[in-house]
């Protein structure tokens, strides 16, 4: 293995799931819905196969789905842009990550995560060379220490990376730190890279892209997807959005990491996205129902549940259970007792920060998370 | 843009396919057939994601498409291998490539690659931070210039990466020369990357992987895509084969640049490779025909054409036109005539060697390939 993945392992949403099958445990590890998507998405991806959509589709995208990611940008934040030119069709949110990282930044540049984070930051990061500058953030609330990121921009940091809603804590960031981070990229003339995937599924508070705030558009790179929205985490469709000037890096990278994105699933998604208002509704609903359900049951066990504003993610403290850290806790988890969650120290450069600190997924059908609460109450 | 990305332009087959539309000219440019993949498939797609078949793979594939992967791989070299740990699924080849690289290649390692190349190759490999040594292949014959390959391996050099059957010549590489490189690779301790996915449409000789000379297998990345052999380019299915201690890298850059491939399409693409013979012998002979048509009109209109035993490209010499290059011949051809070919140059590190040479796909219906015919004998 080549020395920039070298410390990397075998991502933690792997293992557990695989974990989850040989031992018949009942997952709220990985965050794929056990409920299948939509049928409205399905028929126009069956349908777009029929039609022959089937060859390649153009690098950055059909010109139909270009146009409704636009128009759904549109509808989100108020902002116009060119589907043409600031638009990219990626391969799930995770290969836009990769080629913003890999068209983006250059060896040496310093980037900005802030910890807990989806692993894959970090990873590309040591693909593109970059330097990582880490910023915890801290239960109960996560809040973003300003004096800290004030003091970690440098003359060499190139970007921040966002993501709000936040895996795995479900923090969102509010208005005044998305103001105060706006303010020192501006100060500085740093970039945001923020990742989107779970906005529709902001319950406490309404969810603000970095994109929208004033003299940000010009700065961002925003990623989304279709899969947590649209609960089909398999079809891998995601896409960035970004001023012309940083969007040629992202399509670059892209054309040579994957070229193009699947052409029906690309039909399918246009259809997704231009779903009437009375689905976004309904799924916040669906899943506000499933929140209550698994934070009440966790309490319940005797767990310290983390407040969570969005995505599909809960935080707990596992340590009123005495086991000795968040690996050991989800081991005895699986095989004691038949549920799967994820250990967060793998969401942290170092891995201490995260020790008590568990996550839990609520994309499963209700019945599904009582179980998993009732297998908990009786044998943890 | 990233330093890293700065040279390359949008690739060419964008560009092309770009300007056939707006041109209204016949598209014999980019490598997409213009009829649909076979309904056998298409249907298994279909039920795929009726079947509800769409959360997220697992990292590496879904078990039936890697146990068919290995299956269709015994088959076509004798060579049993574990699913498990020798099979990795990516979102076309074109990320079998870019995990390849990324995954297996430092920073100073030496890549030779065969010019003409794909455009990926260089890409991704300044991805990695590899040094390209580049031995170009020359008409008539594209034939492996074996001295200048001894004195370019160096103690620095980690692989060499083939393309058989050779996009855009057509060029397989014979027993002889593969027998050659085999040899150099385990003298010098070098990996070899192959990039097969035309291995289908071998016309004038049987395809030889080169995993399947002795003593290769443990020093070979072997990738393949759905999407040429079974007329569905837009899917994006590929993958890679290698032995475990050479997979691990490439699994670990996959997980980090797409995570996994469309659920639904692995399904779909299991039930094609476990296709008959009936229907690969089909393919072949369809694409016979439709070469006999092309490479006949070529000649008619006053090409001269080298030979192409595989792929469904041919590459000509334009220069008895009287156009200055390449990419002039190819504008002419695009707005005098109305067809589009692809420049040869943009596959060389020094772009004159392509300068006398444009590619032709034959992957388009005998009518067109007609009307192709027909448009140049009128007006070139
Ligand atoms: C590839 S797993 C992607 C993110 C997610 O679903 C998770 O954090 O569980
Ligand atoms: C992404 S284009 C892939 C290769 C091909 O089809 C071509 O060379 O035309």
């Amino acid at each position: 293995v080549a020395k920039r993945l070298e410390k990397f392992k075998t991502t933690i949403f792997t293992q557990m799931s695989m974990l989850a099958i040989k031992h018949g445990a009942i997952n709220l590890g990985q965050g794929f819905p056990n409920f299948d998507g939509p049928d409205f998405v399905k028929e126009a991806a069956i349908q777009a196969i029929k039609d022959g959509k089937n060859q390649y589709a153009r690098g950055y995208g059909v010109p139909d789905f270009n146009n409704a990611i636009a128009a759904r940008f549109k509808k989100d934040t108020g902002l116009v842009i060119d589907p043409e030119k600031e638009v990219t069709v990626t391969s799930g949110c995770t290969e836009a990550i990769a080629a913003t990282m890999l068209g983006l930044i250059n060896p040496g540049d310093e980037v900005i995560l802030f910890a807990p984070f989806y692993d894959s930051y970090e990873a590309t990061l040591s693909m593109a060379g970059a330097k990582v500058k880490c910023i915890t953030l801290r239960p109960p609330d996560f809040a973003v220490p300003i004096d800290e990121l004030k003091s970690t921009i440098s003359k060499n940091t190139r970007a921040i990376l966002i993501n709000t809603p936040h895996n795995p804590t479900g923090k969102m960031f509010t208005r005044e730190e998305l103001n105060t981070i706006a303010s020192l990229c501006i100060e500085n003339d740093v970039l945001v890279f923020t990742d989107e995937v779970y906005d529709k599924l902001a319950f406490e508070m309404d969810h603000i892209s970095m994109a929208s705030l004033p003299g940000m558009y010009e700065r961002t790179v925003t990623m989304n997807s279709l899969g947590k929205t649209f609960s089909l985490t398999g079809w891998k469709i995601g896409w960035a959005i970004a001023p012309p000037h940083l969007a040629w890096g992202v399509r670059q990278a892209h054309s040579f990491l994957t070229f193009a994105t699947s052409t029906p699933m690309q039909y399918a998604a246009t259809v997704a996205l231009q779903a009437p208002d009375s689905y976004f509704a309904e799924l916040k609903r669906d899943y506000k129902a499933k929140k209550a359900i698994l934070v009440q049951g966790l309490k319940d066990v005797g767990f310290k549940v983390f407040p969570s504003s969005g995505t599909y993610f809960v935080v707990v403290d596992h340590t009123p259970f005495g086991l000795e850290n968040d690996i050991a806790f989800c081991e005895y988890l699986i095989k004691e007792v038949g549920v799967v969650a994820i250990p967060t120290s793998v969401f942290y450069l170092n891995p201490d920060d995260g020790k008590n600190l568990v996550r839990f997924t609520f994309c499963k059908d209700e019945e599904t998370l009582r179980s998993a609460v009732e297998r908990m109450k009786e044998k943890l």
